[in-house]
């Protein structure tokens, strides 16, 4: 593992780190903010998974997690959204191929032998982290925004028992009724849509269910709210019977604004799990 | 005034918006982040001036400030730090021309037709903010980091009776003496040095002083501060026994995540001085 940078940041330390992984062939770049009890012992970690066109980069700059991270004492890591790199496919359309993995482990020409960001963020890292880092791998907690929300809700459902806390901004609630979706898990997946069950928070939801606290906050003028289908999760949410937070915020978008705005409800309820 | 974008954020409001300046003769974008009692009246503001390289963009969306100004009840602004465009004049170097505009009225070619970036600040967007939002003119404090830090500075103590505090993140000092500065001020303002005495906050503090709050923060760490030259500004505050709080920040840099983490305290420090 390569160090990339490391800023001191409200009062821990935001770092940038590089690493080869088996799951993907390829070297893969992440953001960690260890808040400043990592020097006395393993503390909470908090997984954000970013959306479409991300890398490990964006959130950690824009979402202002860092603040509210120091302030209840959890890491949040930063994982990028695909692998990358030359020797990597690609696709010209913005919402396939590097910077959107889906985290999905590809089965399809030419995904397959790169685009594992299920196993990636399920095994790869994790085996890392808790070995390089002061995180406590009991007390984890995921959440992420747009098809980082899609990437939350899924790996929840579908690791249970891995988190005690699951929210997510603007999720892509149902990616295989709609267009951010159907595209990308047909690529990725193949045409049998069958396949595609474990990759959808509405169907893992009325599948699986779930069995940690969760909170959605989508923006109700959000440019995309269309594609993300809220109601989808809500209904089978609702129908679950499941406590839990269902928020649709009036007048925000789909911006890092957005997700600031909020992240301090999402870290207070995350802490609520990983402290209790 | 053209409405580039407006983003609801922490229950305000995060516009962008170009307009035609008559101090750089070229448009000029900027940021203003209102929060949601201006929607009720005109509210204070805190101007934040930007650092080398930096557009309105990078605070606005790395330096944290919205959550704190909300909450205190304040407005942001955040302006570009030089003319732009194809026909404004530019160097190669990323510290002279675009992006560099040093908050002085360049009066030496190629410089001298746009580089009115004082004017711009003092005379120019005030006119245009306090006739188009919500501001109270009479409620206006200033911040900035790095080139920015010396720009608040300099417009504070330049402009008596203008602020109600001042504060600065890792300002360039003493640009007179080092190499963040003279390079600079000679080429907008000519070879005599007396013509930048105004422009080094250093010199003016001891020249002229000031009657206002001041907070001044500097990472130990910082990898600019020889450039920065903090000890320069210090001895002159402390000469004039002016009430100031100057501070080292053990470890930090002179990035955003300095700047963010002790954006909290910075905001706190203006309300104190905007609501009395």
């Amino acid at each position: 593992m390569e160090t990339i940078s490391e800023n001191a940041c409200f009062g821990g330390l935001q770092g940038v780190y590089r690493h080869a992984s088996k799951a993907t062939g390829t070297d893969m770049t992440f953001g960690l903010f260890l808040p400043v009890e990592a020097q006395d012992g393993p503390v909470p970690v908090l997984w954000y998974l970013s959306g479409l066109t991300c890398t490990h980069e964006n959130a950690m700059v824009k979402a202002g997690a860092q603040a509210w991270a120091a302030e209840q004492g959890i890491a949040v890591l930063f994982p990028d959204t695909s692998p990358r790199g030359a020797d990597v496919p690609d696709d010209d359309a913005y919402d396939l191929g590097q910077g959107a993995g889906f985290y999905v482990n590809a089965t399809q020409a030419p995904w397959a032998q790169h685009f594992k960001m299920w196993d990636y963020i399920a095994e790869d890292l994790p085996v890392l982290v808790f070995d390089r880092f002061a995180l406590d791998p009991q007390r984890q907690s995921i959440t992420g925004h747009s098809m980082g929300g899609h990437g939350a809700l899924t790996l929840a459902m579908g690791l249970p028992g891995r988190f005690r806390s699951v929210s997510a901004f603007a999720p892509i609630c149902h990616p295989s009724n709609g267009d951010w979706g159907r595209k990308q898990l047909g690529a990725y997946l193949g045409p049998d849509s069958a396949e595609w069950a474990k990759h959808d928070a509405t169907l893992m939801m009325r599948n699986v269910g779930l069995d940690i606290p969760l909170l959605v906050d989508t923006g109700a003028s959000d440019q995309f709210i269309d594609l993300l289908q809220p109601e989808a999760l809500a209904q089978a949410v609702m129908a679950r019977r499941l406590p839990a937070t269902l928020r649709l915020q009036k007048g925000y978008d789909h911006s890092y604004f957005f997700v600031s705005t909020f992240m301090e409800d999402h870290i207070s309820f995350h802490a609520e799990a990983l402290y209790s």
